[in-house]
């Protein structure tokens, strides 16, 4: 059976997250529903590159599936853009080797946060943006972020909803651009893995520093801390987007290096 | 009673349009209810600018009402933007004369259409734009709205469903321009008034010209039919906004000048 690698958006807003789940509807369920319509009754399981919560919206997210019959790539994109509701689409199909996994092969991700700043928050983006509507310095959350890139332990930005015992994980980008006009903030981050929550929170404690609640240089000793009590709070789902999923070298099937990252994640920006 | 002009923007998904129908939630009823809670039981009747049909979005329109009390214009910001959905932002309040007029005291609006030219539509604004998936020639539509500014007779541009008898209508700008990377078009109307359904039929008309189903110098044409049936299919509501509402001079409270009008055509570009 042919094995495709999928490239997917989604307005997280009417799913209770990616995976399957029997509280709601989800993302996972949505996408296997519309292949067991398109292949007139197979069941197909859909891999996700990993969950994403209830909530939380996707410019890039990546399965993989086994279809039981050949088909085109360009069959696949129109079948499932058609059958799938609107809050759905699919952007890239691509046929890859059989023993490609779409978790498994992961090479690191790239995540959006985007804050509303204005006084009351705006009727179109009130569910695509986070609304913090006070005089937040960018600089000094900026200034904050840098520390925060490289090979750190995160533990203080997990949640303690996990059964992970390793929170070492390599922050490759960690940066906030504001746009005044707009009053909008954007916050980029990427990196070899996240944490359940790490995004959320390292934007919920960035905040607190650029209100001046907290210090400047607080990312270092939250890093030392290895609390999550410490770290402060977990932003809100509605204003988190997983942006891009980067893989390991097809050919290599290796680690591929920080240059190559840097390359992918030059590549992303113009994606999103 | 003090009057207050009041300009506000909403998501017109929710709501079966601005003006109080029995048939569903309507964003004039959401204020009257806010400023019966906010005042402790007045009824407090709210004038618009004018209907914004089921689905139509705005960016400012414009409402005005006597409120029971002396109050801050700041006061009245604060409580009905805490008070109302966030699908309805208050942005701006002031005290006007008491003989001002939301609807009797216009000037002209502006309207703008937003259209996703992807081949399938975007998650997150598939509430917010009309979905086209076609290589429309932004040239051949631009080309063509020039035709229908300035002092025409409408007609051919008006839903049969109205009691006007009067189509007449000067346009001041008409124009079309495309955002190739965020595959989108984006439609400017600014004029002295608009008939019913007008700028949905323009847009309609104007994508069968880009897309070469229509004659260039068909807005001519049609111009002199004035016949509904002529012109193209009414755009869908989703995508239109009322962008900005005109007043006469307040001080001199006459006609304005089309001189006045394109400066204030010009501040409108700016918030938008």
């Amino acid at each position: 059976m042919p094995r495709f690698k999928v490239t997917l958006q989604y307005d997280g807003t009417p799913f209770v997250g990616f995976q399957v789940q029997p509280n709601g509807p989800t993302v996972q369920a949505a996408l296997e529903k519309a292949l067991k319509l398109m292949s007139k009754g197979h069941d197909i399981p859909v891999v996700g590159s990993g969950r994403t919560d209830s909530g939380v919206h996707a410019l890039g997210q990546v399965i993989h599936f086994d279809y039981p019959a050949e088909i085109e790539e360009a069959a696949i994109l129109r079948a499932l853009n058609s059958i799938l509701d609107d809050s759905i689409r699919i952007i890239e199909v691509e046929r890859v080797e059989a023993d490609f996994h779409a978790r498994f092969h992961t090479n690191g991700k790239k995540y959006i946060y985007k804050v509303d700043t204005s006084p009351f928050p705006s009727p179109f983006t009130r569910q695509y943006m986070y609304h913090h509507p006070y005089k937040t310095d960018v600089d000094r959350m900026q200034a904050a972020l840098k520390d925060i890139i490289g090979i750190h332990d995160f533990k203080s930005f997990c949640s303690t909803k996990t059964d992970k015992i390793n929170f070492v994980r390599e922050v490759y980008r960690a940066e906030v651009t504001a746009d005044p006009e707009e009053e909008t903030l954007t916050f980029v981050f990427a990196g070899s893995g996240f944490l359940y929550n790490m995004v959320r929170i390292l934007v919920g404690t960035s905040l607190q520093i650029g209100d001046g609640l907290r210090p400047v240089d607080e990312m270092k000793r939250l890093i030392a801390a290895k609390d999550r009590n410490e770290a402060g709070p977990t932003a809100a789902a509605h204003g988190l987007y997983l942006a891009e999923v980067y893989y390991l070298d097809p050919v290599a099937r290796k680690k591929v290096t920080k240059d190559y990252f840097d390359y992918k994640a030059g590549l992303g920006d113009n994606q999103t």
